[in-house]
């Protein structure tokens, strides 16, 4: 069938849509979601687009076509095309079984991931699998196949080092802004490790959030092999164009409406970007406690084992650390405030708990590779500024300027203690939330600021937190819930 | 924030949509799928949207809204509005349960078909819904309250009689058009029987599709309230502006894509159907056999039970009947030669299994409200010629023309029998093919007319079926695959 091309002026991001009126889809036979071949008559390029059927605003005889068929048939509106009925991806099939709770084959896992990143799936059908990976849970050896598909389908950094260490927490702890210290202490005894990490979502700030208030962390694959080259390591932001794991991004966008991780998706998408980067050790860290993601140390081990055995599966030395997550570690919330943190701690100072845990993890990293005296040798090159001044070398290196300066809020406000007491309970989401509606991420210098941690004495009116904000308004929000929901328990 | 309103020319048909640009989203700290309310500056007026991300189409202080959330606002492109971000509704949560396995109440169904038919909840989140109905089966209990729900939030038609009959079939048997039969035989009898069907999705005929070659089939509810007043039944469509089961119709269109019908849903769409109409006594019709949706049987049995466990939950009686589905019933497949077959059975001729289907399914009607004899009164009905007389008066009351013509296709081709024997095997789902490539159902006069039947003695050359077409084209495609694939099997 001939049609007409009409340019919609939207894009999808992801998968080819066209649009055709309901009487011509009446008559090629097709409904809202099937596939059509559409193929330029001139030239015979030829896009596979999902259709979808309009009554109004495409007319008989017209095609409508979102950005992506544009440029993958190179088109323009005006241009005649020619339509006709084509077969479904055969993935579809797959998810569908997956959906019953049949085990699916590695070639069909393949398959799918294949399609995810070519962008032939549907957003519908990519729920479907993300659904079905939750609610019929994949095995341990689907995962296997998941994380080698990402990786396999997405870009890799070829770095030739025996030993490459990588490491990652799972989050819901606020601050604990290890990786920014870890890493340049290990990279500073000579080991490469090439860090990426994530942005924040719904959290007031991401590990690339903090380091981008010091250095960019958005580089070409090129720029951190320059990076890597001259300071054997980096810490930089694992999405955007470098498609460290194309698939996962997509999948991602499509588990943000329903907030859901299914674990086998989860995992895969860890693991997809250590192996990414060549990762041949592995530290994860997984914080359980009080508002944090596993309440208890039981509740989070069962995940430690699944991280070990996908490790083994995938070639990867992989160890768990179960760490106290029942309330923040530093004392900063929002990304210059924790880029303060870090800095003071790389400068030999506080924050203790930030510093403490920082040298626990790097110790054992150290203890993964075999090296002895694990803990002294972190201390020495701490302490020495050795690793502050491979902190400073690796953000140039990226881009950064020679002196750190940290951006400041323009607006404060100073929560205090109703009472005398001792600080029981400091809640993680809550503190969260606030440092959000105080404009955390997107305001840089914008967060919290918390003058106390569990056990520590309070008078009445000593402060427990101060606000840091850069409108009024958004200040006054952050306050406003900050006095409802009273996240410092104090008796 | 204001922002300016850009008209997309696109709608939904559900959900409104609103896209903002990407650096507007972060200030209003919101991703893809989430909510925002936008309110009318001048008129106060506001809407709930499901926002979507734009790097390009839409600038910097620009919104772009589809039809359904420009109505919703009464708003014009260039006008301006202010958005904020707004919950989403808390039928999410309800459904994410549901993924987790969970067993939702009475409320929580309720809140998320309501929102379905308000057009609340967007096609992934749907999906998400579909999906987990799916791998977490409905307990027998949500099937009820999924029914309930789906009839609540839809039209219902009233009418003031003690029994209302109504029948159903699964389908997955070409022709097998009884409904048109046996309806008209009941209704003769004075039994009140509201009778919705509907169309083809994939098959080359839906009880619709039939009885629209003979009458108007899409009503309003006034039109049929009318038509049941004049002859006590109708033979209509139940989709479209009727809006009987408004919620089912969206839950279709997400399930079409993986071709699932996940069997709590299919209960409630089948039983909210007959609810909505009042019906009192229902029979279901299940096939079975080689080719039809269940193999034996045994595999139909299950199902069977749920439909009169769900009907005596719903307060309605349900009787059960397992039919031999091993091959067309009937003699034409596609609209026009399937209704060729119905008018002739209610003017006392053949095809004589479809004749002794309907009288069979009749018989079992007349038996649920307890009258005796009721084959021998069937027979009365339809051998006088009253049934068809019902027929014609109901078709009329629908805006039929008083003199049936039935549409002939202009080309036509037989199959030839290679061989001499016995019909051992008719393929249901390869008959249904070639029909649908001949062009039915949106070519009325198109499909196949048998000249056999399992059992059948045929010669070497023996016509095995006819294929009507109204394209040469069509007829080619159609007869290519009927060779191919040999749909009759003869030993």
């Amino acid at each position: 069938m001939k049609l007409k091309v009409i340019d919609v002026n939207l894009s999808t991001g992801g998968s080819a849509i066209a649009i055709i009126n309901e009487n011509d889809a009446k008559k090629l036979g097709i409904h809202a979601s099937d596939r059509i071949l559409i193929r330029r008559l001139r030239t015979g390029k030829a896009a596979i687009a999902v259709a979808d059927i309009s009554s109004e605003h495409i007319h008989l005889g017209e095609i409508g076509l979102f950005e992506e068929p544009l440029k993958l048939l190179g088109v323009e509106k005006g241009v005649h095309v020619d339509v006709m009925p084509c077969e479904r991806p055969r993935s579809i099939q797959y998810i569908s079984a997956k959906l019953e709770g049949k085990e699916l084959s590695k070639n069909q896992i393949y398959e799918i991931v294949t399609d995810i990143v070519e962008n032939h799936l549907s957003e519908v059908e990519m729920t479907y699998f993300v659904a079905a990976c939750y609610s019929n849970r994949l095995s341990i050896k689907e995962t296997v196949y998941l994380t080698n598909a990402i990786v396999d389908t997405g870009t890799r950094i070829n770095i030739n080092k025996k030993v490459i260490l990588d490491k990652h927490c799972v989050g819901g702890v606020p601050n604990n802004r290890t990786t920014l210290i870890v890493v340049p202490i290990l990279a500073a005894m000579g080991y490469t490790m090439p860090k990426t990490s994530s942005r924040s979502i719904t959290s007031p700030a991401g590990t690339a959030d903090t380091m981008e208030v010091i250095a960019p962390v958005s580089l070409s694959l090129e720029k951190i092999k320059e990076v890597l080259a001259k300071a054997n390591a980096c810490m930089v932001w694992g999405g955007g164009n470098m498609n460290l794991a194309a698939a996962d991004d997509k999948l991602i966008r499509i588990r943000h409406p329903m907030s859901i991780d299914p674990e086998g998706m989860l995992l895969a998408s860890i693991m997809a970007k250590k192996k990414a980067v060549g990762a041949t050790h592995c530290l994860i860290d997984i914080p359980y406690g009080y508002m944090a993601k596993f309440p208890t140390k039981q509740a989070a081990s069962s995940l430690a084992a699944k991280f070990v055995k996908l490790g083994r599966m995938l070639g990867m030395k992989v160890k768990v650390v179960m760490t106290d997550g029942s309330q923040p570690i530093g004392n900063g919330i929002g990304p210059a405030l924790e880029a303060y943190d870090v800095v003071n701690v790389l400068k030999g100072e506080g924050p203790n708990d930030l510093r403490e845990k920082s040298i626990f993890l790097a110790s054992e990293m150290l203890g993964m590779v075999g090296e002895k005296n694990a803990r002294q040798k972190v201390l020495e090159v701490l302490d020495s500024g050795k690793a502050y001044a491979k902190f400073r070398k690796i953000a140039v290196a990226q881009g950064g300027r020679k002196h750190i300066k940290l951006p400041k809020a323009r607006y404060f406000f100073d929560v205090l203690s109703e009472k005398q007491g001792t600080v029981k309970q400091i809640n993680n989401k809550v503190i969260a939330r606030i440092a959000s509606l105080a404009g955390a991420p997107e305001d840089k210098a914008a967060g919290i600021y918390l003058r106390v941690h569990c056990g520590g004495k309070v008078r009445k009116e000593s402060v427990l937190f101060t606000i840091h904000s850069q409108s009024k308004l958004k200040l006054d929000t952050a306050r406003q819930i900050a006095s409802e929901f009273g996240p410092i328990t104090i008796k």
